[in-house]
């Protein structure tokens, strides 16, 4: 498979993202019940890659109506799952085939993070080094990435060094480690701990996050561990950008705390693969995304350009 | 075995602690090589196990200057091990039999970390929440501990909550979890990543840290995963806290920036028991410990109460 995301007209192929990098295993979802359980146990991660995988499972359903009820709670805090569901249950009610509406959504996903990869890579200069966080690559949208698609831009022509936060407690980072290996561009792991360390003493130019969801007032939802990034980067001079499709902005939530974080399974933290780190009965706090407010971006970058703070963002909302 | 070191005069008995929490096994050291080497791979961890442990590897020695030598270069960070050294070195030479001299050094740290953990738990009021990260209790000292150790000598009277950071890339989260539930205080484990979310949305009373070495302005080593840790408390007002034996402090190291900081294996962070999470070849930035200026410390706390700044502890170590 070349994508995360693949459909033949029948079924939706994935990529089985909880093998990786060791295993190249294929989940292959017949209808919305497989998908929205692919979605939840995150065969399929990354918000515009799990957006699009559910406008490919709206394709397939019986009942749209009833699809889009039981994809949309696969996993609450994304807005791009929502927002590929609002509109597919537009395009089926305006009578467009709801298979070539799924593959336009994907291509717009494709045509809108390439741009966003464009800019991104804009900000970085020939010897930059870059921290990232979780993955948000060709893997996790079903395109050409957002944060990590802008530093395998930039590495195209210059040459940059990326630091991995391993991202805990589903070690995501080692996705973005596969993804810098398959291109060539070089790059450290460190534990998520270690960040302080590194945008303190490693001369770090930039972080780069993706994003789940940003609101009204520029506060955003990623990837736990991404707020303490945000203001560890802010005590350090460090620039810290929010990298993401348009679409994942929520005008119609005001502010941060209004974000619904959602809390995944003890187990996630106890066990890492088939190995008990923790003694049974541990109890966990496993909330699976933060929220960082806007005072700490430098820059939210999307398929529209570089944009120094959130209204000139709304600007663009009102015009569209 | 009762405690993590323990001596009859001929052997030092270590609790072996990359096994625990699931088996109980013990490491036994005859000479100053298989002790240095118990140090180096941590069958024993935490700064004053780490000296206690030493002092006993001095007083069966044969040779107690090549000795001091072989067992300082086994973790050069923390400073217990090397006023242990020279403890030992020094009672060695006024004639006292050496054994006798490690007996006292291990006295000495179970009767200072006993009085710092009561002044610790002065801290704490009933029905607290404290974030704690690393491990630093009994096991970690040979004594009662420090962070943790206050934690447990508050749990005794008062009703306290325990956020627990499991600490990447060891994990030692796991041996925090596992001495709070033998004494049946209530406990959560967090990803390091998510101390930011808890910070900010738990109403956490108090951080506390143990160190590996202050220094005279204040600025302190410990735990990777500490300096991130002190930022994030600060930004959210929840104070901070340091507790340590009065032996930690450096006061010939000027600040921070002259501590040299352990690289650790990449190994450790690469696989977890014997599962590889990243693919072969994969490089790493994993040290072992930060450093934390004093500007994030609310206060210190040693054997000798509750120091608000450095200057305090200053002037107890001219009187000394």
């Amino acid at each position: 498979m070349d994508e995360a995301v693949e459909f033949d007209g029948k079924e939706i192929r994935l990529l089985d993202q909880r093998f990786l990098p060791h295993e190249n295993k294929i989940v292959r979802c017949r209808n919305e019940k497989e998908t929205a359980d692919a979605i939840k146990t995150m065969v399929v991660r990354g918000a515009p890659a799990i957006g699009v995988t559910a406008a490919y499972g709206m394709a397939i359903a019986k009942n749209p109506n009833e699809a889009a009820i039981k994809l949309k709670s696969a996993r609450p805090t994304a807005v791009d799952l929502a927002n590929a569901i609002e509109y597919m249950l537009s395009e089926i009610k305006k009578g467009t085939d709801a298979k070539q509406a799924a593959i336009m959504w994907h291509e717009k996903i494709r045509e809108c993070t390439k741009k966003i990869c464009e800019h991104g890579a804009s900000l970085l200069k020939n010897g930059n080094k870059v921290l990232l966080h979780c993955n948000a690559g060709p893997l996790a949208t079903g395109g050409y990435g957002t944060s990590l698609g802008a530093v395998i831009e930039a590495g195209k022509t210059k040459n940059i060094m990326v630091y991995v936060d391993e991202t805990r407690p589903r070690f995501q980072g080692a996705l973005t480690a596969h993804e810098l290996k398959k291109v060539g561009i070089p790059h450290k792991v460190i534990p998520d701990s270690a960040a302080g360390s590194a945008l303190r003493n490693l001369k770090i130019n930039s972080v780069m996050v993706g994003a789940d969801r940003i609101v009204r007032n520029g506060d955003f939802a990623n990837k736990i561990g991404t707020y303490p990034l945000s203001v560890l980067a802010k005590e350090n001079l460090v620039p810290f950008y929010v990298l993401a499709p348009f679409s994942t902005i929520d005008f119609s939530t005001e502010s941060g705390e209004q974000i619904k974080i959602e809390e995944r399974d003890e187990e996630e933290v106890l066990m890492v693969n088939s190995h008990r780190i923790y003694e049974k009965g541990t109890q966990v706090y496993n909330p699976s995304f933060d929220v960082t407010p806007a005072r700490y971006v430098t820059a939210y970058i999307t398929e529209h350009g570089i944009h120094k703070n959130i209204s000139e963002l709304m600007k663009l909302h009102k015009r569209e």
